[in-house]
């Protein structure tokens, strides 16, 4: 006889509603395989009667959470509701009652994760997330589990299907950013207000727990630069496919002897990779550690159903009673613009004029930075331009600096477009 | 104050050493993100001498393993010798002795897998076995607990990296098989003695413990077909190209209503599959899932320092105390070739002469089979050429037959080769 095991479900909306089914259809399956036999104790939500409906007659909704965690037979609460607020309160409430709480609230964790680790260690409970970061992709338990015993390099993820749908779109028909949101939106591939995830928030919120999860390293949002996909275009996915590359929404974190590298933002992919054929809305980890080398992981990263997958596999988990210790936080730096340094595209407007390139040329190389490649658009004498440049490894902010120096100048005709490379081509070997 | 864990090691080989390297190297790692300090207790090898070297002078170092098990500060035993007879006595009396079993041991696994988990529930012990499959690849966690809550569709594996170098420089530089062989042994990728990789023999013990884990289908190698790669062939990979495949080893597990198909073969897969570019040692696991869809997991499946940091893993989750459930048994039958349908590649050596070709479609039309695409080598009248031929989906026993009838006919001057399609082109929208 399988031990009985109650669930308090907070948010029965499209997620909560995709554990709901997905326990329905598979109650007999976990049981087999985990020896325990799950069920919905009591659930919350604002919409009482759609949640009475969705849950059935035979179980409790209420409209006030407390009532859940509470509930006598609510061994395990489900958090869904999203946000920080009253999700951060529900949080604290069910680790205080000494209940395991298992969550897919990504900016819950990116916010308060490493309080709700204190607070979860000094009440003897548990939390667990594999849901907040990249749906069904097994980012979390890859990192805390199976990577337990290795050290991790750099952890480098197209985490927002949104974008990645947005950007795939754009290179492959031509389509403008407009035009590829507008579908993507129609598709259900984008939310209504679309602003968390093209502006770079939403995968933000997940690079910060991995980076935790893999250096100790606990970061806030205001900490790292962000920046989505809002300014992407056919023109740069063109010039980038010219040397070689895509263009994707990369969420990197890189440790460096001297501290931790983070960022999201537009970067090129060399065409040769494996995070360059992640295309649509599919998402991909790529891991790369000091043991395994690397390891990458592609899936939905989204979606009821796989979100309800990795959500169920996390309370399954957590009646199995894995100990879930804090993540490290070890006190590694946050390294800056200034101490990091990478490859970049770099795309300038400019006036076709004789010596043109040869001043841009110049400036570079008084900077130190020197050119690995350029392309030039078709254009007459005297008419706009663009010249594209991909440009060796180089200190961050002195790239910046001299971008800006040269979007001052008179030669370059509007805001040049800056990329930082994520995934160089491999050297041909002689 | 961290918990002190001993480990009891049996074996020192190559995995054997990664896995005391990466616990020196990383201990206090481990340590900060378990709560564990986890330190050597003792040590079993036939080569004493050298196993005393590889452990240092403070680890107790012996050559009867049952000293080992019953050393009183090994708390996990982890067996890493290797084979099915003296492998399974370790794995025994361990269990019997209460203490957790963690092993690499594919073969131990696949042929005394279920009786092993009846032990270690009898005397409420627990095996861990992530490096028995594909290495740093976490296939076993995901099959385990990231997929719990779900209904596998499918595994696919490319999961011998010995067959998938040989097949990739076969494919890349049209070397034959014997020379990419040389090379893969030169280069380390090949043991002294490849049979149990190019046979396919270690491909399907992985492919039968997947399958269990998924399906809950305890299999024996003898009950499911397995083919290697010795008869691969540059002309194959060369019509595999015009079709749009490519031919890679592949271990396939799929439930259908009825039961569960599993083989080890060599097969196609469409060049536009998340399959085809897993190239040179990589290994990749595909799974398909009702609620998930396809989640796929690339790394390295093999080598010392990726099987060490999946031991370790497994030692790790071993002291936090994990219940490790054995794999569901459910009776899902294996179907036999008889029940299964599929794609297939047939190429077949004939002497060209008018009507060849016509003759061999109606052949294939008697029996039901028909054609999808054909490709003709070049030749004149009367000499031998190749015909290749991509099969609609049919019954595999009856493709099996029709092709040895036509290897019966006075057209076909040699054995034909029959490939099954592991994953087909996506079909174009209309």
């Amino acid at each position: 006889m399988s031990k009985r095991i109650g669930i308090g479900l907070l948010g029965t909306g499209t997620v909560g509603n995709g554990v709901i089914e997905l326990l329905r259809a598979n109650c007999a399956t976990i049981a087999a395989r985990s020896g325990y036999e799950f069920y919905l104790a009591a659930a919350c939500s604002r919409n009482t009667e759609r949640a009475q409906q969705r849950v059935g007659q035979d179980v409790q909704v209420v409209s006030d959470w407390r009532a859940v965690i509470e509930h006598p037979n609510c061994d395990i609460v489900v958090e869904l509701i999203g946000g920080t607020d009253t999700a951060h309160e529900i949080a604290t409430a069910t680790l205080q009652a000494g209940k395991q709480l298992v969550t897919a609230n990504k900016a819950l964790l990116a916010t308060h994760g490493v309080e709700l680790f204190e607070t979860a260690r000094k009440y003897e409970s548990n939390i667990l997330f594999e849901a907040a970061v990249a749906g069904c992709i097994p980012a979390i338990r890859v990192l805390r589990h199976s990577l337990a015993a290795d050290q991790i390099n750099s952890v480098c993820g197209i985490i927002n299907g949104t974008c990645n749908y947005i950007l795939t779109r754009m290179r492959d028909t031509g389509m403008d950013f407009a035009t590829a949101l507008a579908e993507a939106s129609e598709l259900g591939y984008a939310e209504a207000d679309p602003t968390l995830d093209i502006d770079g928030w939403d995968a933000a919120h997940k690079a910060t727990i991995m980076a935790w999860l893999a250096f100790g390293t606990p970061l806030t949002l205001e900490q790292i630069p962000v920046s989505g996909v809002r300014h992407a275009s056919v023109t740069d996915e063109n010039y980038a496919k010219l040397f070689g590359y895509t263009l994707k929404l990369i969420a990197l974190a890189q440790a460096h002897p001297s501290g931790v590298e983070a960022w999201v933002n537009l970067a090129l992919v060399a065409d040769d990779s494996k995070l360059a054929r992640i295309d649509h809305n599919l998402n991909a980890v790529l891991i790369d550690t000091q043991a395994c080398g690397e390891l990458l992981l592609v899936g939905a990263g989204a979606g009821a159903a796989p979100t309800a997958a990795a959500v169920l596999s996390d309370v399954i988990e957590a009646a199995s009673g894995l100990a879930s210790l804090p993540p490290l936080s070890n006190g590694t730096k946050l390294l800056g613009p200034a101490t990091t340094a990478r490859e970049s595209y770099l795309r300038l407007r400019v006036i076709d004029s004789k010596g043109v390139v040869a001043k841009i040329s110049a400036q570079l190389a008084d900077a130190g930075i020197s050119i690995e490649a350029m392309h030039q658009g078709e254009s007459r004498d005297g008419e706009e331009t663009d010249i594209a440049l991909l440009l060796h490894k180089a200190n961050w902010q002195q790239v910046c600096a001299v971008t800006e120096s040269l979007a001052a100048t008179d030669d370059v005709k509007s805001q040049p477009v800056l990329l930082p490379i994520a995934i160089s081509r491999t050297p041909l070997t002689t």
